[in-house]
């Protein structure tokens, strides 16, 4: 590792940080990759754990950086960290902030489960969704975006830094949503109409447009549909997603 | 132009008909191009008017093209076409299917109208959304992304050509909804909340996430919110949308 606290700004696209910094653009299982002063000034608001921030050098730092872990970088190497982070100055690494399958499912509210959802911009609508209307949060089944990825991030607009979001596996959810005792539902063609009311502690499995949802969850699930013109064989899973959490929580406005 | 009936298959990228097929896939102001089989029969039993198709030589022609107009071409031409349409195997240029303002203020139903939203997998959606829950159709404000550009396209899943789609200003959709007697809405933070009803004739504005709806129509339109928890400041467009149009089909469904 460099020092943390550079003083001559960072010339090179080969520096050991940027490369860590790109790496994270596309492997963010430990740290993940903010970009704008937006997003880390929200980050750092939020008590997350930052782990190094970059400024290009004519840039002001983000409010509420630490000096000593801000690097600053010069225009030219800065370019080499992607098109979206060029014209903003400022990224920073994180610490992935992950949360359990357990915490998500104490929580109270109600619960979005995407399974195979393999759009990262679908999965960031979803969890942008969960934040606006008060859900227990998030949980993303294998086989769908990661919700940490810089897109999914975009995506939520932020907002997956103010949500419960967990990564799990179909098994696992199944028996953490029999063990909590929350109804798990699953949208299907032929389920009575999403009219009738969804209960407020439901978990609500959506999966691919293509594949549908896993079918060990499907077995453990009750269907449920959103009525339509048949006109189409399917919604946008985000947008399906938008008229079930709107169900669910229409007796929390009320 | 080249003769519509080919018997040789078209082997070279510089085929002034392949130039065509390329020019439309970012051009698609009269001729639209659409990808793969499904898509193309959809289009050709819903009654479009084809212009060509082109099979890679392997391939089989879709259900219902006339032979007059399909061109075959080579593997190595046909890749030329494209990362999406490629691995598919057949692609068509249609005239573009638009309809007028007036044909879908005079439709029954509910109208969304997007102003400003930039993209196309929004844009999308929402006209998946219209033909999913029977609207009267889809109006799409100068400064939005084009409904029938390839990737609009795919996010309609090919609902784009089985909805009522029109292009057009503000300044003309204020004029023909006054003319009709149609209210519209906009979504402002400071609206009524949408949980009081919508009503089921009324054109649905939706802005930018970032600008908003344009101001010449907010003069012109009733403010109506969809409630959320302040933990994001908007929410995504389609999302949006999709809890709109719900609402307004509400007593339809009743």
């Amino acid at each position: 590792m460099s020092t943390p606290m550079s003083t001559d700004p960072i010339t090179s696209s080969d520096n050991r940080w940027l490369k860590r910094v790109r790496k994270a653009a596309t492997h963010h299982d430990e740290e993940i990759l903010l970009e704008g002063p937006k997003q880390v000034e929200d980050a750092l608001a939020r008590g997350l754990t930052p782990i190094a921030i970059f400024v290009q050098e004519d840039r002001v730092p983000p409010n509420g950086s630490d000096p000593r872990i801000i690097h600053r970088v010069s225009e030219r190497a800065f370019r080499s960290l992607g098109e979206t982070a060029t014209p903003q100055g400022v990224v920073a690494l994180f610490a992935r902030p992950e949360t359990s399958l357990e915490n998500v499912i104490a929580a109270p509210g109600s619960i979005v489960a995407v399974d195979g959802v393999q759009d990262p911009g679908n999965v960031g609508a979803i969890v942008r969704l969960a934040a606006a209307f008060d859900l227990a949060g998030v949980l993303v089944l294998s086989g769908s975006a990661d919700p940490w990825s810089p897109r999914a991030i975009r995506g939520s607009a932020g907002a997956v830094l103010e949500t419960r979001v967990a990564t799990t596996t179909p098994a696992r959810l199944r028996e953490a949503a029999e063990a909590a005792g929350r109804p798990m539902l699953v949208a299907m063609p032929s389920g009575p109409s999403i009219d009738r009311g969804l209960p407020p502690d439901a978990i609500v499995v959506l999966g691919s447009e293509g594949r549908g949802v896993s079918s060990d969850l499907v077995a453990a699930a009750s269907p449920f549909s959103i009525p339509t013109s048949g006109r189409v064989e399917s919604l946008n899973v985000a947008t399906a997603a938008a008229i079930a959490i709107w169900e669910m929580t229409r007796s929390g406005r009320r």
